[in-house]
């Protein structure tokens, strides 16, 4: 089994993402996709920038693919470091700054959710939003 | 200026699209872009097929880009008739068969949406849906 | 050498085709590239399609570098015929269908002129005021 | 409403930015897009470099889609800082050093304008050429 979410599941996380960045006035682009890093569902807000298009995907794809949040890729992927160039690697898919998050159930990765549309650390809160509600939601 | 759709508006015709889909059992990919065929909203159905992601986001780019729904670029890009080949060029994302259509509001295009993950008629059907919606939403 | 057309020269043909294109009333697209298909100059008329952008480069690319107008391409590229399936052989540049021409100076090509945004015979039309401009350039 | 501007203001602006590059002696490509991106003109000055075709349209992509001048993403994308590995993430589309610049209307930004063809300084100082040609002409 590859591990997936539903759509009315993903457009649930996507809404919670859009209301954090509502609050703190970043239009952002969100996208959930499955395990595979396939997109299940995105959401560009009116204003948010064009590039975050891509780079939402990309941050859920490279989260769901490498089973971790892309921010804990920036260290090891610096010149010297273990993972040095990393972020070419896949046809310039990962993305390795903060706002891609795994979405996990029952010790399971089963998709991945990510933001893009302000500085890194609004990207992820934006994107904690949503894995806020998804937490909730398998409880 | 070039048109735009609000998220709130592309969402809503998603939703009507994927109404539609359910009535007729066919798990669909909807796609709704601005009219320079950037994505404003995707929703990717349960069970819906991969492939089926790419086609629709292409779909509806076609749709805003030429100007008019995609089943009709059909014959003229058959073998022997003026647009041969018209399918490759531009970066493989022209789609010449059905299920692309543009969105006009006040005799302007400003965006388009696009179904794929069934048979061309079932698609041109979803889609259709969404583009009733849009009509009763701009009266 | 690799044969090439100054900037001056690729704007006036571009210019001379702009003005067949508002004569005929076709929103278009025109690029003139150096011999060996690469960009000189790219103009976008208002309201012109967007993938007439990628499509015009392509449309000069081809003839460029298969020295030949892009309409003399078409019929052999048809299923049973000695190219089937090149419009899909170079990354997708190649076009086969008309509006692309070759631009020769003294027996060598130095160049082409590519045109998109409407029918077929349009775009060879507005392509061919470029070419007209050029051959009163160089005589 | 996605901003645009129109082919003749575009070329206008292009032509001041190779008065600017002629009188430093730096042959150089200008491009000016829409506000998605997309290209509206663009020139490539004799001798100048095939790569810059590429950077200068990518320039502008990136001030247009992130809203702000290229040469600000410089810091923020080196390593160990936040958007560390940003340049990958949307396709090789986002350029990181100067010379691409938004055009802004009457507080809206309604494409950008991007060139390449020397140093960063240089670029900029050309690019700037056109921007200062924008503001006489809003005014």
């Amino acid at each position: 089994m590859v591990g997936t979410i539903e759509l009315d599941t993903a457009t649930e996380l996507i809404e919670a993402a859009e209301g954090k960045a509502e609050e703190i006035g970043v239009p952002s682009v969100i996208a959930v996709t499955n395990s595979e890093g396939n997109l299940i569902a995105q959401h560009r807000m009116d204003g948010a920038w064009l590039p975050s298009v891509n780079i939402s995907r990309n941050k859920a794809y490279t989260a769901a693919g490498l089973e971790m949040p892309t921010h804990e890729l920036a260290e090891a992927s610096e010149p010297g470091e273990s993972l040095y160039g990393l972020q070419t690697t896949d046809e310039g898919r990962i993305v390795i700054f903060g706002g891609g998050f795994p979405l996990e159930r029952g010790g399971e990765i089963v998709g991945a959710i990510g933001s893009s549309g302000g500085q890194v650390d609004e990207d992820m809160e934006v994107a904690r939003a949503g894995i806020d509600r998804f937490e909730e939601l398998v409880e």
